[in-house]
């Protein structure tokens, strides 16, 4: 017997695609750096099952049906190459080698010209949904070569995540392309957690309320406009019990890491001009907590906040839900802008409201608001800003009143609201004919001889002032402040 | 005769220099890739004075005194390494190449190994001042091979700016140490630009006033404890009257840009793990106001903001001010302690209080303000924070609720603050024992396997928790959201 497909990497993610894929009538090769994962794997939870382990990679190889598919689950970086210098010699023309890790998808643009002047093909899946959405039906994000993608569907179109009958798994685009949207899907992650826990603070700082209380809030915001997966297991965190019956939630320490695709994004948002603040503030956050004995230090030094302004409980909450709703969009709609950046700069023709369906199930961020998202680009493919889209209009000016409440209310009661404010400030800029850079253009202009346009002239006209009557009229060209 | 010094590269900040020089004693020959700028710079400014047109490098080269110092102020990046290429076999052992153009400090790191290894000495100094600066004294940030400094020291610490006495131009440090300085003061610099336009826009929108009673207000505010050249410079602009008697601030265009040294400053942050927030906020709010034709739309999309609040304007004003303070503080704060960070990393020993001090005078960024940081630094040179010196907390105490009333109005009236309010979040995140984290990490424990720590137990130790009751006991290594 040969098998379907060989998977590399038995941690957890790996482990788990493998079961989903046995389960649905797949045969699986395995092969783990560590052998004794392999035994402990094919003698454990594989058992009994189309699961064959290989004790090299040489015999991973062998024990695969043309052309060959090799699905690399191992650390995205170096160990990625290292697989992939291995494999090459391996395989024969026609081979795929897929890495379904988190890697950067430079990296993955790299790596599809590199192994396709081998002959061979090669794929870049972003795969969601933590260990439970592997097992059950991830979001699957392909992008390479597009040659490979028909030996590839057939399998990933049946054990991703579905909704309502449709794959959450389609053909991305060329190169990075699959990586790339993955990686934008886990940035825009990075902001939905951050605006829960600031929703959470809020309850918790503001309103004084228990975890038990607040996941009940969470529970009914599940069952309107706000329900997605990030709600619903924030409800089921906050309810969870400790051994001594008191709320996990707050025995857990709150430092956080951020190396990884949250910082890839917003390093691409800087590279290519895009304003993606929320994410932005949602990576500095998680800096933020991690300085744990700083802030120890910082929570001692200061008076505290003194304010009388009286809360209406349950009005305020309302506010709180509109808020989280309006950031939200906020957020992606500077999600899909990046999107639109960089693929206009590598040529990808992405498919938004596709990337809003595969998104719409089996990852970490599937909510019923992308399935507004799709209708949103099925409805204008070339949609400038998710928040012109007259849906979303509608939804913002109703939810705006709620985010202008709760950040007043925050800012005003000491209460750290990064994200939330970021989405306050950029809605307040896109809405804005003018903005205050005409005084910034003035002072590079003043100081560094810079040149600015003018509002009452043509683009690509520059003007220089004298404004001292001191200064030359040449142009700078070092300085670039 | 020999020159003491030799320029290449003559626009406006060379140029500038170069007569500061020679103004100041010292011979200079210049060199320029267009020769027709060196016939025009010595037949018009330099003529009948100290300074020798150079029609090749070789002819500048031979025309200085040893050891040779050669100073580029070229285009960052290409031209630098060009210029380094054909200058190395043109020179002696000992002689030294200075660039003081807006070099990335990871190439100024390179270059002075390479340019070592050629027998030769190379120094990456940071100029700071715009072109008035160059000609009357500019901050000076020197850094590289160290062996270099005793032969430029005398010509930098006698054209770089003075304050009380003290000349703004110390030793950095090794590598790019000099060229990292610059850039974070260039950060820096971005988020009071970005700051005083939101002080400006509120001024403008809120309040609704014109600019030359906006200008009146920075007059005064010049004459307190925001004493600087950047409020200085705004004053004069907002009273600059253009040919028809109205102010030229209202017919220059909105829209800045970005590419440089502002986007570095982030990106180091993001690789170091340092929330530098407020400039973040600066560098997206340069790419926001560069979209002019998207706010456009955006401007006529959304319903109009309805606020009834009332604001008495002579005690909003002051609260602006103090919010500008508060936020200014942080600003320096979040600098500093990415100073610290990237120090750390490559074992350079910067005098923190020194840098105040080269950023005290000269330089773009130059304040009353800067003295407190040299002497907080003074007083604590391992001060953790900015934030945490004694003069600053007072400081803050004070301002805060200025920062919080100006935050708080300007989100419910619509004004776009993203500066001001990073400012806000970064304070209230700082001062907080507690952070929302927790439900972070308990988010990613429970989608995605990847362990947490308790607040009840020592640090290094990792919990996960199954908390669906379906999960695995194996931790995630592939996932990291």
């Amino acid at each position: 017997m040969q098998a379907d497909i060989g998977l590399v990497g038995l941690a957890v993610m790996g482990e788990n695609l493998v079961m989903n894929m046995e389960s649905k009538g797949f045969s699986v090769a395995v092969y783990n750096r560590t052998l004794q994962r392999v035994r402990d794997f094919v003698g454990g939870r594989a058992a009994g099952k189309n699961i064959i382990g290989a004790n090299s990679l040489e015999e991973l190889v062998s024990a695969l049906k043309p052309p060959r598919r090799v699905m690399l689950m191992v650390k995205a970086g170096k160990p990625v190459d290292d697989f992939i210098d291995k494999l090459v010699p391996l395989l024969d023309v026609g081979d795929i080698i897929i890495d379904g890790g988190n890697s950067n998808y430079h990296d993955t643009m790299r790596r599809v010209s590199f192994v396709e002047t081998k002959g061979l093909l090669y794929i870049g899946v972003g795969v969601s949904g933590g260990e439970e959405g592997a097992l059950k039906g991830p979001s699957m994000m392909p992008g390479g070569s597009f040659e490979a993608w028909e030996h590839v569907k057939p399998i990933f179109q049946t054990i991703c995540a579905h909704v309502d009958g449709s794959p959450c798994c389609e053909w991305v685009g060329a190169g990075g392309a699959g990586h790339f949207v993955k990686m934008v899907h886990n940035g825009i992650e990075y902001g939905d957690m951050q605006l829960i826990c600031e929703a959470y603070s809020i309850m918790k700082n503001i309103l004084r309320m228990g975890a038990y209380e607040i996941s009940g809030i969470f529970d009914g915001w599940n069952k309107g406009e706000l329900n997605s997966y990030l709600i619903e297991i924030t409800r089921d965190i906050l309810k969870y019990e400790d051994e001594n019956g008191l709320p996990l939630i707050d025995s857990i320490l709150d430092t956080a890491e951020q190396k990884g695709t949250g910082k890839w994004t917003v390093d691409t948002a800087l590279d290519e001009g895009e304003p993606l603040t929320l994410i932005g503030e949602a990576v500095f956050a998680r800096c933020l907590s991690a300085m744990k004995d700083t802030r120890l230090k910082g929570s001692t030094l200061f008076e505290p906040i003194v304010s009388d302004m009286e809360i209406d409980k349950g009005e305020f909450i309302n506010h709180l839900e509109k808020a989280l709703y309006a950031a939200k969009i906020v957020s992606y709609a500077q999600g899909y802008a990046l999107m639109r950046a960089v693929a206009k700069k590598y040529g990808w023709r992405l498919n938004y409201g596709e990337i809003a369906l595969m998104w719409r199930g089996g990852c970490i961020i599937r909510s019923a608001f992308l399935g507004k998202i799709k209708d949103a680009f099925d409805a204008d493919p070339d949609l400038e800003n998710l928040l012109f889209a007259p849906y979303f209009v509608k939804k913002i000016n109703t939810a705006q009143t709620g985010l202008r409440t709760v950040c007043s209310t925050a800012i005003t009661k000491g209460v750290s609201i990064p994200a939330l404010s970021a989405a306050a400030s950029y809605f307040d800029g896109l809405r804005s004919a003018t903005l205050p850079a005409n005084l910034l253009q003035a002072q590079r202009d003043y100081f560094g001889a810079h040149t600015y346009e003018r509002a009452d002239r043509l683009r690509g006209e520059y003007f220089h002032t004298d404004w001292t009557g001191r200064g030359g009229a040449t142009a700078s060209t070092t300085y670039t402040a």
